[in-house]
């Protein structure tokens, strides 16, 4: 079969490989869609970062390059072990996570993307990845769909699910009431947006310096404000009569937004950050004590985020979520009309899918 | 009376001043001792920080340098308005803390020290400082002692506060089962030692890498950790079983101890900042998103936190907090012998008191 493999920095090889066998408990996936995620994009660029080195294999999997990329997957059960609870042609949306399952932090905590040998199908190896036709995933981290045509969509659940587990790590209470402000309306800004709306948030503020991506996310926030423009630190206090935000949540992971998320906040406001940062994490030192801000960070997702997730979007609560997905590509096309398209073409693109049977 | 006033970085000046008239609702105190604070040596050295700059006066004492020092203070009453709950003689702390009560903040919330006007007797002007013989104190901000020999160490209450409003920050549940790590066992250090140990805290561990501290703070602690000598990441994963650190106090402000503290907190860990910092303040990204730790920042106190360390003080519950005062002086001699030695002579000294009377 086709698969994506990251050999090296801008080296990913669209190659034939051996399908993969599911292990016990592991059930055949044939993938439909495959998301690109910003992950990837670094991994191409900058990487290897969560993709093991070539002198390291991952611990779970005990890969080293080259591996088979995505992890932003959804697809049919095509093969399911004995005693399974799936059967053949099921609609399935995949949680790719990997955990050991043994660990003091996965034995005793929610917090299984803690744990200390922590992993990706479609980036550490092992059962594949999702760009490419067929993948072996744990049984338990498969969530079936209750139809077909979710498939079209089903590949935004995980970034979707990133947003979630940021949502959930804000430890917000009384959502509705809660002032919002999203840095940035990239691909996790618009997930962030839609999972604060399905939970019922009613002032959602987002900074985005992009006019395709405000365009965007000027369909589904409350107020968008363009930092190249406008004072965003004065629009946000008068959107909060003064107050100042309750909850920032960084998406964009640079300083110029950070400091308009700081300066914006209320006293003992929280700063969520969702993103990951190319420079160094340096929060305003004065902002921060003077307000006593709480800085929280999220890295994926647990279980219950996953699944919470899943049923949120099976019920229709994330309206106008596939206008998330700005293009469809074969695998074929991966690199020059995905990771480079994303990378080139910030301004045209949100999400790409990737189909594998294309 | 005579009064330490502040007029420039290094230049702190010991002279005759008026005595101060107390406005309505406010107390004349005689001042019995007074500490140096951490804050007053950064005034010395590098500041105006919190003390007005000559162009700007303080927005709710109008005042500009030079100000009368000292905000640690505690005395005897000497003189009360009409309708007074005081009365002359009785022994008191003061809260030396200025705050509108008319902002947003004030008026619906309990974080005062987040008051955008907010100052500091000994430090913002207005009534003066503990660095004189008499001080006019609004009443609601003042403590009585239920006898006259606890004036001998109350001034340590104020530092204790500031310990009390970063022990509630970290908004800790079960303190007894909780492990701490504290960095750094300067006054702020130690003073956070006597709070925990006084809520119920049984796991307090301190890093201090000077001689003397480690010597005062290994009195109180559990485990006190030389850096330069010893492993604190290692010895923390020892002491918790692998687990890892549930709360880091971070009392120190220096990137190494930063490290440290990260490096040794557990999965959701969190890390409290209460020192001031002179360099930026940079978490290491990598292990605050792993570890999706939580940061905290911490700034002075509250009325609550005032009034319970005050309680708790009377209770006798900070066993041997005399103990942190290394030396006491008379006002005269405050530069030479106060200050100077507090930044020289770090080795020796934790909190010296000062008397306007000797």
């Amino acid at each position: 079969m086709k698969a994506a493999r990251w050999y090296g920095r801008k080296d990913i090889r669209i190659e034939d490989v051996p399908e993969p066998v599911p292990g016990e408990n592991e059930v055949l996936v044939e993938v439909e869609w495959c998301g690109i995620c910003g992950s990837d994009l670094h991994e191409y660029l900058t990487g290897p970062i969560a993709i093991p080195r070539a002198d390291a294999p991952h611990p779970l999997t005990k890969s080293t390059p080259p591996v088979t990329m995505g992890h932003e997957f959804c697809g049919t059960v095509l093969k399911v072990p004995s005693g399974s609870k799936l059967q053949p042609g099921q609609p399935v949306v995949a949680d790719p996570r990997l955990y050991c399952r043994s660990c003091h932090v996965c034995t005793t905590t929610r917090d299984t993307n803690g744990c200390a040998r922590y992993g990706f199908l479609g980036l550490s190896g092992g059962g594949g990845g999702g760009l490419s036709s067929l993948v072996a995933v744990d049984e338990r981290m498969l969530y079936t769909l209750p139809n077909d045509s979710l498939l079209e969509t089903a590949a935004v659940v995980e970034p979707l699910a990133v947003a979630w587990h940021g949502m959930r790590g804000a430890e917000m209470t009384n959502i509705p009431d809660k002032s919002i402000l999203i840095l940035g309306g990239g691909p996790i800004g618009i997930a962030m947006i839609h999972v604060l709306r399905a939970n019922g948030a009613k002032k959602i503020y987002v900074s985005e310096p992009t006019v395709q991506r405000r365009a965007q996310t000027e369909k589904i926030a409350d107020v968008v404000i363009d930092p190249k423009t406008q004072k965003v630190v004065e629009k946000c206090m008068e959107l909060t009569e003064g107050k100042g935000i309750d909850v920032v949540f960084d998406c964009a992971g640079v300083t110029p937004a950070m400091m308009d998320g700081m300066m914006s906040l209320r006293m003992k406001g929280t700063y969520m950050n969702v993103a990951g940062w190319e420079t160094p994490f340096t929060p305003h030192f004065g902002l921060f004590m003077i307000k006593e801000l709480t800085i929280r960070a999220s890295l994926a997702y647990n279980d219950d985020d996953f699944r919470e997730t899943v049923a949120a979007f099976c019920e229709g609560k994330f309206k106008g979520v596939e206008n998330m997905i700005t293009s469809r590509i074969p695998l074929q096309d991966v690199v020059g009309r995905g990771i480079e398209e994303l990378i080139n073409n910030k301004e045209g693109q949100v999400k790409i899918l990737v189909s594998p049977r294309k």
